[in-house]
């Protein structure tokens, strides 16, 4: 489940960067989980890159077994539905994002039915793509 | 499962760059998965900010859930052991890798032991930034 937001700026002014050392890459070094959104939507052309950026993470078989839910706050009855999947404390902050998202890993190979049990790890590994080309676009996601 | 590998310049030739709009961040349209590795030890420095890079991924509760097992080629019963745990077709090429990683995903939480559904999830993910940092340092790896 991640909660996205557009900046100000692009890119982001540093003002949180990890103390990792500097050749850990940058994008990874500026990703951090806000519990505070701007209230402000994010472009489709924006939201569509985040799901690009995902489908170019590896997955067992190449099945790409990842799956999003999203809904975003101009289609207020799905945003209520997603809002309403998360525990109440984290409503609290989540309510406050312009993008909602449910991830899902499918759990059977395509090819042949049989069972996937690297699906769940793949939809977080294209999940951590997904966020990270979030930082890249100025906007900022809490999984 | 990851086998990594340096390349002779750094940044690594544009040979291959993933087909995904320009704003796709570059270090995701740059990784991929090669199947033959060059016979060369990667530095253990470089094998430690990959660690690095993984361990600034996002877990629930902060858990941080991702474990790895790690052999080089310079330690050749334990390499021996690690590559005996893939099928025989991915140790075909895997075995051409001066590294070889297993993941898991811990199953429980430390704070309460009770289950952590998303360990496996959130080792996929800090698996993904492992291996971009990878990329970032010039390495390549296979998941």
């Amino acid at each position: 489940m991640s909660a996205l937001t557009s900046t100000d700026t692009k890119p982001w002014p540093d003002l949180k960067l990890a103390a990792a050392p500097p050749r850990v890459a940058e994008l990874i070094r500026r990703r951090w989980s806000p519990r505070t959104y701007a209230n402000r939507d994010v472009a489709p052309e924006d939201l569509k890159l985040l799901f690009e950026a995902a489908h170019w993470s590896a997955s067992c078989f190449n099945e790409q077994p990842w799956r999003f839910v999203v809904a975003t706050k101009t289609d207020p009855a799905n945003y209520a539905k997603v809002l309403a999947c998360l525990v109440d404390k984290n409503q609290l902050w989540a309510k406050s994002a312009p993008v909602l998202m449910i991830t899902a890993g499918k759990k059977t190979f395509s090819h042949n039915g049989s069972p996937d049990r690297y699906g769940l790890h793949d939809a977080g590994m294209a999940l951590g793509y997904l966020m990270l080309q979030a930082t890249e676009l100025g906007l900022y996601a809490n999984a």
